[in-house]
C-alpha cells in the first residue's frame, strides 16, 4: 500500500507527541522519518520507527533534549547534543552549518553526545535544499575489524557529500565504510543468494561472499578493505576531536550508537558562482558516466543519490509505499 | 644510497632555478619533492623529479606562476592556479586555508586552473604540522569506469585528511578512489605477482587480480566498487563547483592532470580544544587497533599515515634512501 507523505508524517508526529515530544522537536523528528521513507530508504524511515520509538520508552533516546553551543571560533563551533534525539540533533546541527555558511561562506558544526542519526543523507540533503554544499560524517560503536585484524575495533563511520541541483535532484553520496551494511547482509541471506564480490569474513577469519556466514559470528569487511578501514579511522579522529566527545575508542563497551560524535559541513559558494553554479555540473557528469560502454547485464549508470531522487519525486506523486504490517504497527502506536 | 634531507632539497632546488624558478617558488618546490622523498613515498618525490622539469621544459608546466584570489566569502575564497607549478600552488592554497582557519576557526580554499600536486598527503600535513586538521581533495582526468562502466570516465580523484598530532606523527588518510594505482600495478606485474584482491578489468570487461590483464588495455577498479565510484563523483562536483574550474568530464579529451580543480580546508579547534586535542585519540586507537586479534601473516595494524611516519623518522636520522641512477640524473639535470 501507498500512504501520502503528509499522512505517515502526520501519524509520526502525533505518536512523538504521545511520547511527551513538544511540537517542534516532533515536527523535526516526524519529517525526517517521513522524507528517508520517501526517498526510497525505508529501512531508515518508517520501519525504524518502532524499535525508535520502544528506546524513547525505555528512556534511552531523552525527550526535549535540544543541541546547545558550547564553543564558537568564528565559522566552527562546537555543541553538546545532550543524547537527545539523533535525527532533531543531527538536523539542528546542519541548520547551523549553513547558517554560518550563509555568513562566513563555509560553515562547520561539531557535535558531541548524540545518538545514531537513521539516515546521513538527510542532513546533506538539508543543505542541499537550500542551495549549499553539505559535508557530515559521524563515528559509531566498534562494529568492523581494522585492515588486517579480525576483531571489532572500528565504527563503520558514515561519510556524506551532497551537491544541490536547483531541480532538488542533488547528488548524494551516503557512504558507511563496511562493504555491506548489516541490512544488505540479511537481503542476500534471505534471498539464498552469495553476495556479488567478497563482502566480509567467516567465524574463522577466512574471506567469504557467503552472507549467512559474515552474520553468523563472522565480521564485515571494510570498503575498499584497507582503504575504508584507513577512512573509518580518519573519521572518528575528526569528529571526536573537533567536538571534543567520544571516539570510537570510548564507545568500546557499548553495543549500541548513544553519545556519539559528529560533524556537519556546509558550504556557499553562491556569492561568486551564481545559483545554478552546480546544474551544469550534475548534467555533464551525469550525461558522460551514462553513454559509457557498460558491464554485461547493467542497464543504467547512475551517480550518486540520483535513484533516490527519481522514488523522491515518484514517491510524492503517487504515495510512499509502506509495509501494511508496519503502518498499522504504527497507527497502534 | 642514502643522501640527506637537506642534500635532496637543494639539489633539486638548483634544478628548478636553473630551468628559471625563482627562489621563492624553488624552494618550495623543492621542499615538496623531498618531503615526499623523506616519507618514502619515492614515487612521487625524486623519482617522479626528472619528469616534472622534461614537463617543464615542454612549457607544459608554467613557471613563476602564482595562485591569485578571485572571490572571497569569508572563510571561502576562490583561487585562480594560473596553471602554476602543482605543488607550489596546493602549498600557498594550504597555507591560505590555515590562515582564514586562524581567524575563522574553519578555511577554505577552492583552486582552479592547477597542475597535479604529485602527493596529495603533502598538504594535509601542511595543515597537521600547525596544529590543523587539513582536508584536501583534487580531481583528475578520466582514467577509471564508473561502477558499470567498462570505459574512463571518471578520475581517481584523491582524498587527504590529516590529524595531528604534538609529536609529529600524523594521522594521514592519502586515498586515491581507485583500488590499485598504476604504480602499484606495475610493482606487481614487474614481481610476477597477482594481486591479493580482485583489482580491475581485463580488455573485455572481466574482473580480475592479474595486473598484467589490466596494464594490457584493461581498465581500474573503484575503490570498494560502487562506493569509490560514488565518492570519485562527489569530490569532482565539489572541486569543480567550488573553484569554479573544470570537472573530469571538461578533461575528457586530457590525457594528462592540466588545468584541474582542488580543494583545502584547514580547521583548527585549539580554541577550545587546546593543543594537544588530537594526541589521546590518536594514541588510544592506535594502541586498541594494535591490540585487536590478527589475520594470518600480519606482523601489526597501522594507523593512516603511521608508516610515512616511522620512515620520516627514519630517513631523516639516517638519511634518505635513493635510487643511485636517479641520484645521477638528477646532478645532471
Amino acid at each position: 500500500m501507498r500512504v501520502s507523505y503528509d499522512k505517515l508524517k502526520s501519524e509520526v508526529k502525533r505518536v512523538l507527541i504521545s511520547r511527551g515530544f513538544e511540537a517542534e522537536g516532533a515536527e523535526i523528528g516526524a519529517s525526517i522519518i517521513a522524507d528517508n521513507s520517501r526517498d526510497g530508504v525505508y529501512s531508515h524511515g518508517l520501519n525504524r520507527f518502532p524499535v525508535i520509538v520502544k528506546f524513547m520508552d525505555e528512556g534511552r533516546i531523552k525527550l526535549n533534549r535540544y543541541p546547545v553551543k558550547l564553543n564558537s571560533a568564528g565559522a566552527l563551533e562546537q555543541w553538546d547534543g545532550k543524547l537527545g534525539f539523533g535525527p532533531t540533533n543531527a538536523s539542528i546541527a546542519m541548520d547551523r552549518a549553513v547558517e554560518l555558511a550563509g555568513k562566513y561562506g563555509i560553515g562547520c558544526v561539531a557535535l558531541k553526545n548524540t545518538n545514531h542519526w537513521l539516515r546521513g543523507g538527510t542532513y546533506g540533503l538539508k543543505a542541499a535544499n537550500v542551495g549549499c554544499i553539505g559535508i557530515c560524517m559521524t563515528n559509531t560503536f566498534p562494529n568492523m575489524p581494522p585492515w588486517g585484524g579480525i576483531e571489532k575495533r572500528i565504527g563503520n563511520n558514515p561519510f556524506i557529500i551532497a551537491i544541490p541541483q536547483k531541480n532538488g535532484e542533488h547528488v548524494l553520496l551516503d557512504m558507511a565504510q563496511s562493504q555491506f551494511s548489516f541490512g544488505k547482509l540479511q537481503t542476500y541471506s534471505l534471498d539464498n543468494k552469495k553476495l556479488p564480490i567478497m563482502g566480509g569474513y567467516d567465524k574463522n577469519g577466512n574471506i567469504t561472499n557467503d552472507p549467512d556466514e559474515i552474520l553468523d559470528d563472522g565480521e564485515a569487511i571494510p570498503t575498499g578493505y584497507w582503504k575504508g578501514s584507513g577512512l573509518s579511522i580518519a573519521i572518528d579522529m575528526v569528529v571526536a576531536a573537533l567536538s571534543v566527545g567520544k571516539s570510537t575508542y570510548d564507545m568500546r563497551m557499548n553495543k549500541d550508537d548513544v553519545g556519539i560524535s559528529q560533524v556537519f559541513i556546509a558550504i556557499n559558494p553562491t556569492v561568486y558562482a551564481g545559483e545554478d553554479y552546480a546544474d551544469e555540473y550534475i548534467e555533464n557528469m551525469s550525461q558522460y558516466i551514462k553513454t559509457s560502454a557498460r558491464k554485461k547485464g547493467v542497464a543504467d549508470i547512475l551517480y550518486p543519490g540520483e535513484r533516490a531522487a527519481r522514488e523522491r519525486g515518484e514517491n510524492m506523486k503517487e504515495g510512499i509505499p509502506v509495509n501494511e504490517k508496519m503502518w498499522e504497527t504504527l497507527v497502534k502506536l
